[in-house]
């Protein structure tokens, strides 16, 4: 089957936001087998969102659209797609009444404009919303299967994963099982990566292998098509120790789960606890570990000593600031050290450094040291990031994960 | 004149990466008057590429093409517009010329491959390429003008700044001048600003005003086109005025600048300092305070106290927390006081809350106390956050952001 992606706004043709659904849909899509042939942006207009959709109908087996689900008056998705195929729209009845508790809960006011959002196309599949108020919805008309999906990230990507996936998988019928496998890398560039692995990614037909890079992590994503999930992993599996063979040193994890989740895990398995001290990325690291669920039972608390002075403050001797300034292998451990002490954790973590735009202490944007206290010792690490402000930030806190990972996994007899 | 957007590269498709240059192209040229109806990508693929290029010339003025103009197999823009348009590629001596210097820099011998980065459709206008190899160019034919353009973005934005929008200007002749603003707000939902505003959006035509939402705050830009930027900055104030006076309160700021700068703008302002306190959002405060450059003027530090244990240690009383729990308006202030009094600050935020899946002293997630420590006196606000983990912990951080800053404007006799 034949997708395409349309997404609905205006903002997306002003230039005021990415449309990063589309590239996420399309990985998602890609990943049940179904192969994405066009991606389109119009805006909040009747006649020009009806005449791609109308054209749509004819080189597409899917249409997905997203946004203009909302409550004002320049969301007209659902209004245009009624019209296309000939039917009304009428309340569903479920989503009506999750919005009303909604509107309860909070002591408001439901007005017209809210109700609009649990209005569907007469005879719509509906797809429940868990992260916002407008409901989702797929409608088969002729050949076509039209998707419609809320523009907002946060509420899209829960509605696919959740429901719209599955919707489309019965709708194709029991056809073939399709499988994927993530293997996630960290310290080796996707150039490289790619380099090393180019006779199979030339050689590639199924499994299928994608390379995907972000913030200083790479993934393969490797996706089987098959009769049987068994025989399916059994040759996921099979490249996957190929790939292992070569590169394997870089890979620190296994599908799904995320720097952080995994970090998180290998803590909750080995009882160790961690605490952080950060300059540089101002919360970042313990923000990224916290946001996994269950942290409170390995993460003992952290410091955000942004400033010279905090950094006293919190332990860090002024004649090691002075001699050696904040950004230094010196201050990364004492910060460490200090952390583990103060929060009493097994592990702890430090970032001190250059965001940038501007060097600090005549050393250059991008220059991280970062600490990592283990149980019997400390172990100091620098790292020159590449970019703006903001990744010099991310790409700190992400090797700061690793570095920490890769502690936890040592064997004792390293330590 | 109306343009569209066409992507070629199937990495778009595979969702490997954004498409930031539709984007970028989209602002761009709006600031020159150009309007933006379509975006498209499509695959390396000639078929479909002809179709989308077929049906661009029958509804658009200006086609931007972008990607497909590399050494490989799969860059097929030039050939494929060139068969459209009639026309055979030959070698622009000027880029051809550029290409040799290029090659015998580095000793490399030139390949094939790479001389096809020296062809143009016959009669291009040839817009420079001076960050990387292959150039782009300009195509009228018929009605319509082509604009193929390279795909890596630290190639294309160049190109169009420099030569590009030049030459899009003097194509379109006496061109006007367009002006917009941002106006953003929070404690205000979009459909409640659009309803307030109804009247005015509905009589839109020049300025225009779109709204829009994400993550608890939402925006209006507003858009004039004219004859002079005078003439414009007086439309735009005015309609900006009337706005105001309706929904002013719920208005934050004006302009580019974020929530959080403009909040680090009024704290240095004022010579004010905060400090912060995180429990649920683990650092997200602090993380996106310090996102602005030239934090370490009004930040003094933050704790992150994420569990019971490290609130104790901070100095949250025992008996407090078991009285009436780590999420609650006492345990926020707390927080928030201490922080002022660890830091030293002469204001500190506070967050305590849960962040989900699960509940937390049998409160419901989403709960979340803020306090806010002044000079004088703690001020305590609860809020009811919907959606997923992250977005509970999203949101807590903004609404903190939001009444600090509240907070540092109020005169200080209210104080």
């Amino acid at each position: 089957m034949n997708a395409e992606i349309i997404a609905v706004g205006s903002e997306l043709l002003l230039g005021q936001i990415d449309n990063t659904n589309a590239s996420f849909l399309s990985r998602e899509l890609s990943s049940i087998g179904i192969n994405v042939f066009y991606h389109q942006a119009v805006g909040d207009n009747e006649a020009r969102l009806t005449s791609v959709l109308q054209a749509s109908t004819e080189r597409s087996d899917i249409v997905i659209v997203t946004g203009g689900l909302g409550p004002t008056k320049d969301d007209l998705t659902k209004e245009t797609v009624a019209k296309l195929v000939n039917k009304e729209l009428v309340y569903d009845n479920e989503t009506y009444t999750r919005l009303e508790a909604f509107f309860i809960s909070r002591n408001r006011t439901m007005t017209d404009n809210n109700k609009k959002q649990a209005l569907i196309v007469e005879g719509a599949h509906v797809l429940q919303n868990d992260a916002g108020l407008a409901c989702g919805m797929a409608i088969k008309h002729n050949d076509t299967i039209f998707v419609l999906l809320p523009g907002p990230p946060s509420e899209l990507k829960p509605m696919v994963k959740s429901y719209a996936l599955a919707f489309l998988q019965k709708e194709m019928g029991q056809q073939h099982v399709i499988e994927s496998l993530i293997l996630r890398f960290f310290e080796i560039g996707e150039s490289r990566l790619v380099e090393e692995l180019d006779d199979l990614i030339e050689a590639q037909t199924n499994p299928t292998i994608a390379p995907l890079a972000s913030d200083g992590e790479c993934m393969l994503r490797l996706t089987v098509k098959g009769s049987s999930t068994h025989e399916n992993m059994q040759k996921l599996d099979a490249l996957k120790d190929t790939i292992l063979d070569r590169v394997g040193e870089y890979c620190y994890g296994v599908g799904e789960p995320t720097l952080e989740e995994v970090t998180v895990n290998e803590l909750l398995t080995k009882s160790a606890t961690v605490s952080s001290a950060e300059s540089l990325t101002g919360g970042l690291f313990a923000e990224q570990l916290t946001s996994v669920t269950g942290t409170s039972k390995c993460f003992k608390g952290g410091t955000i000593c942004y400033t010279n002075e905090a950094k006293e403050s919190f332990g860090v001797p002024a004649s090691v600031l002075a001699e050696y300034g904040a950004i230094s292998e010196q201050t990364a451990q004492h910060l460490a050290e200090l952390a583990k002490k103060t929060y009493d954790s097994t592990y702890a973590v430090s970032m001190t450094g250059v965001a940038g735009p501007d060097s600090s202490e005549n050393k250059q944007p991008g220059l991280v040291y970062i600490g990592i206290a283990t149980p019997s010792t400390t172990h100091i690490y620098s790292i020159q990031a590449g970019g703006n402000r903001q990744r010099v930030r991310v790409l700190a806190a992400k090797y700061a994960m690793y570095y920490l990972l890769k502690e936890l996994r040592k064997k004792k007899v390293d330590d």
